[in-house]
């Protein structure tokens, strides 16, 4: 048995602590949060202790690992900590809103054996991973294109937004993982086009968009488009499609269950899709605890870790540069 | 270049003469109609001459070939003389209302070497034919069930309905039809149950059904059972399922474009069926005409025959006699 | 927190177990078998108590509540017991394979106000109820005919064939439930159709069938059929449609994840269906102990109950006499 | 009856012909070709006469229209003779390859109230028709952003690469004139990436690409993204999507049959993709040609002309600039 302790008992936070508690080989060791309720309500639920702090928990020799689930400003200072303590650690993305202090972090920690794993929860559902393993095992052949369409189903509130950091590091983000995930081949460049037309005067305030599209391109010419938008009234709208020599393979859309009502004036109308990523991602998120865990357990690097976090911050920063300059950015432009 | 009469200028009869003017290998050579104007308005739209009389057509030279349309009544006095005159023949299903007219009929026509098609156009569907083409060939391993759902989008008119000689006899005659196709052996039991929902005064006045289902059996156990009903107002439900050892094969609604809306309240709305027979089975009815010109060319006999007639109507008997009896009824019991 | 004990800890009994300690408002008080180690092992992977005996349980003030998944033949006279302790049960289906058996059982517990729910899970289904709901709520207008497909996808051990009280009390016991669950009335009228397909010899030598269709019909003349058999290869095939003045309403089958390949053979190949029953019905499992805690909560009866496993026995019965008789049989005639 | 004459009979003249022979308000007048063999066998097969010359047909006073479907190279001069001539034309795009003779050619036309309709035939396929609509009539909201997937199941023979013009000028132009459709308003910005991936051998010969996207941008902020590929081996993929503040239209593939094969290894496996442009827009052709005969019935502008294939030709060259240059070209810097 694993035993993890969560830092942060905010909604993902919760959901993390909910997991590990049923996962078969793992145990909630304890929970933490600066608010200290809302440690006390997850605590209390879940039936463990509330860690008294961070350094407690660093220094518990019945804590294994470490889940951070704080506000983002704190991700690169605990998973500093975690690696100084030697305790393997998943940590929710981004690494930090500021590629500067993911690379200070990333000096920090190199050479480190500790276990980092980056909470790039969409690798982990099955439906992309079946995308992406007909492209791995040869099924659609080679791969030329990738089509990711990620939309939220509405805005976040303003105080999320002024602070996230702008949509290609926050919401983006995600998308640009999946690309790497995707085309097995890192892009080199990057082309990004923004627009302001779900909430044109917040995003004019923040210099931020809210409806965006990227290429990206590897060197030897795959192509991978991204659409988002910040609004999709229809519901959180997650696919992902591979086009190779030999054919399509695509992730479609997930629904709560497959009825239909068939009438005069339209036929198949189905439920509302799985809203939101919590609900959309459920499956993945039981799985990414299940990797976790099992790559601490065998001692191997995790799938996914910090150099992914790293690369797809420094994608979006690449992306925020192009939709500036209207042109074609490199990502080697960005040192 | 084959050239045919049509006999009968409904909407039926209209339908086939476009159809022949346009297949590559035939021509059509005249229309003829009981009633004259109605005739004249085919003939004029499709720039052909309008036959004299049924006579006229039997006797001449430039006729090569018949197709019947004309009022169920009339069918089985047609399709004898055309025989006689030596003029192949496709002829509207049913032969007749009357299993003792049809016997006759067949009695009449014996022997003959004069090709004869029936009007069992489901067959020539291509999603359908799919569906018996996965039994007939393998895919599905050895058949075990067959589902048909055949619905019509609402009730004929009440004139239509009291001559049409009953559900069995007019619209499940189709899937008794189809019901063989699939199975691939006859059926030698039927157990049918009729309701009276859509219109209980008229189906009581009539004593008559608008929903039913029927459940055949073959001799080594297959079984297949027929969903009807008079009213699928969400429209022309047609369906046809195949369960087999090694798989299902599926023949699913067919819509007239693929256009979908996603909202919040809902996903993936679709436009309404295709809706009614001449919409729903329009490649089916051009593929028909192939089948009929192909089997005139090649001097072979068609693919559904006149005893595919006579065998559909007596399992409309049997089911008749089932729903009436409240029992299996064996279709030997007909004698 | 409701406290409930778990007797029964094979396949069924471990899942319900599970479920228990990971519902919000549950407690899974202690497990019992008559195999020990059975036991053992549930009780110590979810870190509860093995009970001493199903006297103990039924003796505890610690046990709040009875779940019952052990062995059918066990079913009545548990059931009984847990009334008589005054433990609210939740007692899988069967109750007993012999209808005079559960007669007895219902003369026993005549009146009391233990809250009794009977494992009816498919009725928790969220498909299968938002199909139910748009009978219900008028969306499809008046219900006029219901289908349900249920086919498992293999044949059980031979073993548990043997005792298994055939097809008709073992399965499609199930889409009795469904049916009166959709129909909203009692059928009235059953006439069956079995066939032996799968395992010809099996079935010969233990008079049963493998290959069954049911159509029901209530006193207003509304069809229920059913379609079922022991082996799609295909996979878990769980499918119910309802047809009324308006529209459809379908509950379709639920796969894994949504993800397709197409290729230059064919287009949208998707993922196996879920299989068995505890995949399948898994969101329904979960949503079936949250109805029992809250029923015994709001000391309400369960929405399913003693009354509802005794009438889908019934109708089992009238499908045995119907198939082996080859006639309609009026649910009045089992007394 | 509109009395239409065809000039060019290949693979589409041909088609055009059978279509305009079966319109019920239209004639097909004569057929001219350069390969006089050709127009034979169209005229042969029609029952029409060859025209003894282009000029021929512009003097004919049995000729009231003229169809354009000759090489590429004859349109602006077909298109500028028949105008000169007074006949309404329907002429296949595009007009030109070359954007100066495009704009000559305008000049030449300028003021004309001869009705000149361009061959966009997407725009009246059904489907993509619906999406439009859904856009236009409000039920989506306020449209953000296009998704427009154009696939060609595999490279056409070199010698037609060799004088196409180049992917954009030869096949996203369709994609560019669906765009304009759907978006309602004009993009002002072009971005577009292209890679060497399906045949690099070839493309890097004609300095062409095989793979390419597209972002187009409105003056509002509407976004389209065209992904396009040379080779789609699973099938001719034409999709298009809109995303609006209430909802979401999607067009979606179109196959022959709705027969599906469900096995253990996988489920809803669908027949291939309608396959090629002929067979998937073929209700569109028949309503292109109905469009055209409307509008010189109704001395109408068709719904789509000269200056929509200039500009689509527009589109084509700012893309094929922002390719080479690698950054947005703003379309009116092509002057």
């Amino acid at each position: 048995m694993l035993n993890i302790a969560v830092i942060g008992c905010g909604r993902i936070g919760q959901m993390h602590a909910r997991n590990i508690a049923r996962h078969p080989r793992a145990r909630l060791a304890s929970v933490f949060d600066v608010d200290a309720a809302a440690a006390q309500r997850v605590a209390g639920a879940l039936n463990v202790p509330v860690a008294k702090s961070v350094d407690a928990i660093l220094a518990s020799d019945s804590v294994d690992a470490i889940l951070i689930a704080s506000s983002t400003s704190t991700h690169a200072d605990l998973l500093e900590r975690a690696v100084a303590a030697g305790k393997p650690v998943l940590c929710e993305k981004p690494i930090d809103l500021s590629l500067a202090r993911v690379n200070q972090c990333a000096a920090v920690i190199r050479g480190t054996k500790v276990p980092i794993m980056l909470g790039f929860v969409r690798r982990f559902d099955p439906g992309h991973r079946a995308t992406r393993n007909a492209v791995r095992d040869g099924t659609i052949g080679e791969l030329h294109q990738v089509v990711i369409t990620s939309r939220d189903p509405g805005m976040p509130p303003v105080a999320y937004t002024e602070v996230s950091g702008g949509i290609f590091r926050d919401m983006t983000i995600h998308d640009f993982d999946m690309a790497r995930f995707v085309l097995g081949e890192e892009p080199v460049e990057v082309s990004a086009q923004g627009s302001r037309l779900v909430d044109p005067k917040l995003m004019d305030r923040l210099g931020d968009y809210d409806t965006v599209t990227v290429v990206l391109r590897t060197a030897s010419g795959k192509q991978c488009v991204i659409n988002n938008s910040r609004q999709a009234l229809y519901g959180y709208d997650q696919r992902v499609e591979a086009l190779g020599t030999l054919g399509l393979a695509l992730s479609e859309n997930r629904r709560p269950h497959e009825a239909q009502i068939h009438k005069r004036e339209f036929t198949g109308q189905a439920a509302p899709y799985l809203n939101f990523f919590i609900e959309r991602y459920a499956e993945a998120f039981d799985a990414e605890i299940d990797a976790f865990v099992s790559a601490v357990e065998n001692q191997v690097a995790p799938e996914v870790g910090f150099e992914d976090g790293r690369i797809a911050l420094m994608l979006a920063e690449a992306a925020i540069k192009s939709a500036a300059e209207g042109r074609v950015v490199r990502v080697s432009e960005l040192g």
